[in-house]
């Protein structure tokens, strides 16, 4: 940060690293190729830009996306993050396809369970004798008990 | 594209639009909007670039990418396109999530509805006697038929 040691960034640009260098907290030395894919895909200066418009605490995370961004663009430099945005985009309609059909599947399991219940019921409609129906006069006959 | 209708690019750049402009074909003079977002974000240089890196085929697919990008930039400073890929990735597990519930339930109702098939076919396990089994010896005694 600042002074003898410049951070990634002030190197790859060739220029003295400022105390309040608006990269050094986010880009440091050791690390040169997050600033060179950043700097390849935006340009220092939309960067710097980008950063000045943020507040602080914010600018942390800003330069993480911008690096992923940029990270993307490196592998497919056709669609970079869009393709990403694409395939999963493409995951959650299959996802939501697929969830649709197992909720349809359990709806239809639990309505043939209730028509198997009720048809089975009506076939099994077998009436069993109330225990009051076994009184003296069915056992035993109307003459016997009189 | 070239000569004395700029396109877009180049009346942003304030330079003469030659007729091999890289930008021409993808930022027309009527939508000046469309380059001026992706100039922001990437800047001319990095776009003009990029597009020379890769064949003419391809670079329709890679400016739209880049459009897009760079709105995703506009409207969210901080996380542009990574916040998209985020909330996609959430709503991509929560969907495998709630799918691995319903696939669940689905083997778990099936599971039940065997185990009622069997328990209730050994609940109504009445031996049916054969058909053969209603031969003469049985209907009418070992002595009058023999």
């Amino acid at each position: 940060m600042g002074g003898s040691s410049p951070c990634a960034s002030c190197k790859l640009l060739r220029r003295r690293c400022a105390k309040d260098c608006i990269f050094a907290p986010y880009f440091p030395s050791d690390d040169p190729l997050k600033f060179a894919i950043v700097h390849k895909v935006f340009g220092a200066s939309n960067v710097s830009k980008m950063l000045q418009e943020l507040p602080e605490q914010q600018r942390g995370d800003a330069v993480n996306s911008l690096v992923y961004e940029a990270n993307a663009r490196g592998r497919d430099p056709v669609y970079g993050c869009v393709g990403t945005i694409s395939y999963l985009q493409n995951q959650v309609s299959q996802l939501q396809m697929q969830l649709a059909v197992a909720q349809a599947e359990i709806l239809c399991i639990q309505m043939h369970q209730d028509k198997s219940y009720f048809l089975q019921n009506d076939l099994l409609n077998i009436p069993i004798p109330n225990a009051n129906s076994f009184n003296k006069e069915s056992l035993y006959g109307h003459d016997m008990v009189s």
